[in-house]
């Protein structure tokens, strides 16, 4: 191996090594770790944190980049990894070390100072906390960001490169001028759906039955990855050997098996990428949007699809016989896809679920490029909410203190989980033509679906872009328009509308 | 604070924060991670091991270590601390990088020949990996030796201080000339116990409820610590405030309750640290004998004591009728009490316990001093169960590769299991002068067995060493006699011995 390259790649060893143990801290805290272990594991975390800040910024790392830029016989994944690198650091090093510390220990602080709040429905006090927030993320972007840039636009491209508001605001309006229309018909026109037999008397252990099975059903390898609870949902690895997800259980079914199958698409994702890049800095899925086009592609076009249930339904029935018995696959079928506005993005359907991104996009904006009063967020969100989903936020916790994101200073990455949506809708309008999908699903052929994706999108990493991707896999560039017509014909037909 | 020990101090905390995650992915390895990740994980691993190696050998600890030694104004913890780094630091600058890199690889292989060699019978192909792993180990211990001492006595003083060959030969001598007449008095004349109602039948849900409230009837606190399932029990910890217990589930129901009380000894001692040495490198169990010895005396000693069943027993029957309705509690304490000399360590009762201590002790001696030749291990092994245990294995899995200490380098670490029994058998002799023991157990007043043990050993750590703990203790050095006399008259009485 090129000496050159060698060098950087131990330094980026340790950097790589320190970020596993930060991964590792962080599963662990959300899984396991004791109630009081909280500030004495927050001391070991903040000092591996500021040795990952020092060896990403120090100069063993500047040199080692320079010197490999210098060199002319890197190999595409070599060039890859050392533009990973240089990316890595340059987005830590415009921050002040001071800041940097800084920041992390208000970051801790918000998460509780948020869950306070919410609690105690109380917007107020979260709002010196939430400002201090906003400053320090408006101050990082003013380091990072180009002439002429917006700040916002150097938040979004945090989550997803190639992404900024003019695309975004193009995006976001189609949405608002399809989909707010058909939710108004189907309110007025539509049918009422049944899903009381989804809630209530489904016995944990039997949902954990049905997780761990769908989780094998669509792919996810327990040699190399694990299923656990936790209070959230979420997906994360140590590399592409060791991928974990979790669920939790409720009284309503469907949540821990949609859950399941969402984390699942992502953790498909980081079990595809390359053993070649895994433990480097290009070794994760590309972009936040990229990752909730994984999970939403599982979650919704693979798990609401009637196809999917046909050699499975029998089986959900014989874990629930007092539940099913007398519930038809089709009934089953409507329950899974009843469209009800709801307050909460977590539990929104799939109609509405893009509308909640909608409201948060428009505000951030707001705060980052309109200097917004903070005070009046609560009353602009119930509009919004009012506005595009009929109904009105009383409560904070059920409005604009519902997620934990912008405590953490999260700003710009809400657009993802839009964004997926739209990136998994033209992934399988592009599928549908090489493959006869709902016979593989009836089929259960899910294999074949997993090795399309790792082909065209896991397998690369950050070796590519979203858009890259898409470009490749699609013959075109992004575009929200197979994520409308999905949608519109989809819930036309649920919904008995012409 | 002293400017020269802040500067020592925060030095320290990067070593430790290491040190925690590399703890942190052993647990995870040994209760969760999937089975596949191992190669990828140990990249991990090895890496943050020398950075550590890195920060504790480095000339930025040296220079602050020797700052510090000039400052005559430390307080106790201060110069506790000091000295705890310096002792940490010395342990590992006398071995060479390259060299020490090469031994983490390894032992990392080494175990992996092992669990092959002992499931495929076969000595001779873990033999040259053994010869490798003894080599290093002398090298080592050479590198650390003082003029005149011997090898073993160095590799001895890593687990406990204080003590050497001189003085562990007498301990052993005593051990032997006392528990081996015995054994054979037990076992010519001793009546027949039977156990076989604790094997089967025992479901292992069951299982966990009391394996959980047996931690914390003992006075292990869930709100700090955290109680898994592992292959092997083991206990392990983050700081005083995130301690980790396991303990896994058979067909023997005894095996799961007293692996719980074992390390929940363990545990206790790490959740007894004080908060203002935890996360220092005084900030753990002083030594593995004194370890041993608290998590022996509440499984032996308190376990194993029938005033402690008085207020549980008709707990268990109530958990298990099936099996315990026509069990007394005084079958069942002689059953859990059964003298049943056996070819596994893990498995042996109290009594012949410390001959497979003893048999691992002379051994020890012979490979590190007398340059025994290694093929012969498995006949010697073989020879000294015959001779003390008077059981012969015929396989190595059941002999002399039993135990995957030796494949770590771990030579001198098995006396001190041997030496636990003896530190707790000199702490109850005391204990019980200043209170009546029996009567708490009868009260299941744990609190106050477990403030005695806090406030007279857990609270300092390696503050004190475990001699000078038992000194302060008991108003006495250590002496073997109070294990040999414990011994001598609970085994005489339930054996019905004159």
């Amino acid at each position: 191996m090129n000496k050159t390259y060698e060098n950087l790649s131990s330094i980026l060893e340790k950097t790589m090594a320190l970020q596993t143990a930060l991964v590792l801290f962080e599963w662990d805290n959300e899984t396991l770790a004791p109630e009081e272990s909280g500030s004495y594991t927050a001391r070991v975390i903040g000092t591996l944190s500021e040795e990952y800040y020092g060896f990403m910024t120090g100069n063993e790392m500047g040199d080692a980049i320079a010197a490999c830029e210098k060199e002319s016989d890197l190999s595409e994944i070599q060039q890859a990894v050392l533009n990973g690198a240089k990316e890595a650091r340059e987005e830590l090093i415009c921050i002040p070390k001071a800041e940097y510390r800084e920041n992390a220990q208000l970051i801790a602080e918000a998460a509780r100072v948020w869950f306070k709040a919410k609690k105690n429905e109380d917007y107020d006090s979260f709002l010196p906390t939430l400002e201090k927030v906003i400053n320090y993320k408006r101050k990082v972007a003013s380091y990072r960001k180009k002439d002429g840039q917006k700040l916002y636009d150097v938040l979004l491209a945090e989550y997803e490169k190639g992404f900024d508001t003019e695309l975004l605001d193009e995006f976001f309006g189609r949405l608002k001028e399809e989909i707010i229309p058909l939710l108004k018909e189907i309110k007025e026109n539509g049918k009422e759906i049944d899903d009381s037999f989804l809630t209530g008397g489904y016995p944990v252990e039997k949902q954990e039955e049905m997780a761990r099975f769908l989780a094998e059903y669509i792919g996810f390898d327990f040699h190399r990855g694990v299923l656990s609870e936790s209070a959230h949902p979420f997906t994360t690895n140590l590399h592409n050997h060791d991928v974990r997800i979790t669920t939790s259980y409720h009284d309503k079914m469907d949540s821990s098996m949609f859950s399941v199958i969402h984390e699942g698409g992502h953790g498909l994702y980081e079990l595809g990428i390359s053993d070649e890049i895994t433990q480097t800095p290009v070794g994760q899925g590309t972009s936040m949007g990229m990752h909730e086009s994984q999970s939403r592609f599982y979650e919704n076009i693979i798990g609401r699809n009637p196809n999917f249930w046909i050699p499975l339904y029998d089986k959900l029935k014989e874990l629930y016989p007092d539940k099913l018995d007398s519930v038809s696959i089709d009934q089953y079928m409507e329950a899974i896809n009843k469209v009800d506005p709801g307050f909460i993005r977590t539990e929104a359907d799939e109609l509405t679920y893009s509308l909640h991104i909608l409201i948060r996009y428009e505000l951030e904006k707001m705060i980052m490029e309109e200097d917004v009063d903070l005070k009046k967020l609560p009353e602009i969100w119930a509009d919004k909410y009012e506005e595009y989903l009929g109904i009105r936020p009383e409560q904070v916790s059920k409005g604009i203190l519902q997620d934990i994101h912008w405590s953490q200073g999260l700003f710009g990455y809400f657009p993802s989980y839009a964004l997926g949506n739209a990136f998994g809708a033209q992934l399988y309008f592009h599928m549908k033509k090489e493959m006869d999908f709902d016979q593989l699903l009836r089929d259960g052929k899910m294999d074949v679906i997993k090795e399309y994706l790792r082909s065209h999108i896991h397998q690369y990493g950050k070796m590519k872009t979203s858009r890259e991707i898409l470009k490749a896999a699609t013959g075109e560039d992004f575009t929200p328009e197979y994520f409308i017509d999905y949608l519109k014909e989809k819930y036309r037909k649920i919904y008995g509308l012409s």
